[in-house]
């Protein structure tokens, strides 16, 4: 099944971001660096779905790039696809652009690949697998 | 319980940004024009949210002012909230800048509001009232 796995928001400031969200009622998990990323994130749970507030933590990073380019805001989906290699055949042969040619290995072992904007209506989309 | 109601996405054409959600294997359901909105929408189905595209019927629609300025993309979150009224009642005390300050009704007789992005880091964030 198909599910929304997490919405990734840049954001300049991690503290006012959450602020908005716990004004809300909702809760964030502790925050996280991730290195490879050159990021520090805060996830909100929400429902089945997960918010992921995103700051940089060195001008280098893409999400810094990013903001600086575009501002804060809304900077990729991430879908739960059932079968990842599979989709990411059909898409290649379809000539869908992805950021990388190959599934990448993250955090936890999980694996993924982003499409590129250009193929997916301007959304940067992250696949990863369903869990089973 | 908060979850994410569906993903709104602004696109030039509705038959390409589809491609790429069928070519993942993801079934839409028929398109709808709200003419309120000034748009064509297309939803997929992901778990118990929706991906929303939306392609402008003219160009005063919000879509096409967006698509104009950022280019395609994601274009706003919505999110289901427990209790509505008390939602906007907290946000309101709290300085929260909402584009109205007063719950809409939409198609289908369902309430909503959208928060400013300026008060929710860069994010055009819609709030509905959770289904009991």
């Amino acid at each position: 099944m198909f599910t929304i796995d997490h919405i990734g928001i840049a954001v300049k400031s991690l503290a006012t971001a959450k602020s908005i969200y716990e004004k809300l009622g909702m809760a964030a998990s502790g925050e996280e660096v991730i290195e490879a990323e050159q990021v520090r994130v805060a996830m909100f749970a929400v429902g089945t779905s997960r918010l992921e507030l995103m700051e940089a933590t060195s001008e280098n990073s893409a999400v810094a790039k990013f903001i600086a380019k575009r501002g804060e805001g809304l900077h990729h989906v991430c879908l739960q696809v059932p079968d990842l290699p599979a989709a990411v055949e059909r898409l290649k042969k379809d000539g869908v652009r992805l950021v990388s040619n190959e599934i990448k290995i993250g955090a936890g072992g999980h694996r993924y690949v982003f499409v590129h904007p250009s193929s997916a209506g301007g959304v940067l989309l992250e696949l990863v697998e369903a869990a089973h």
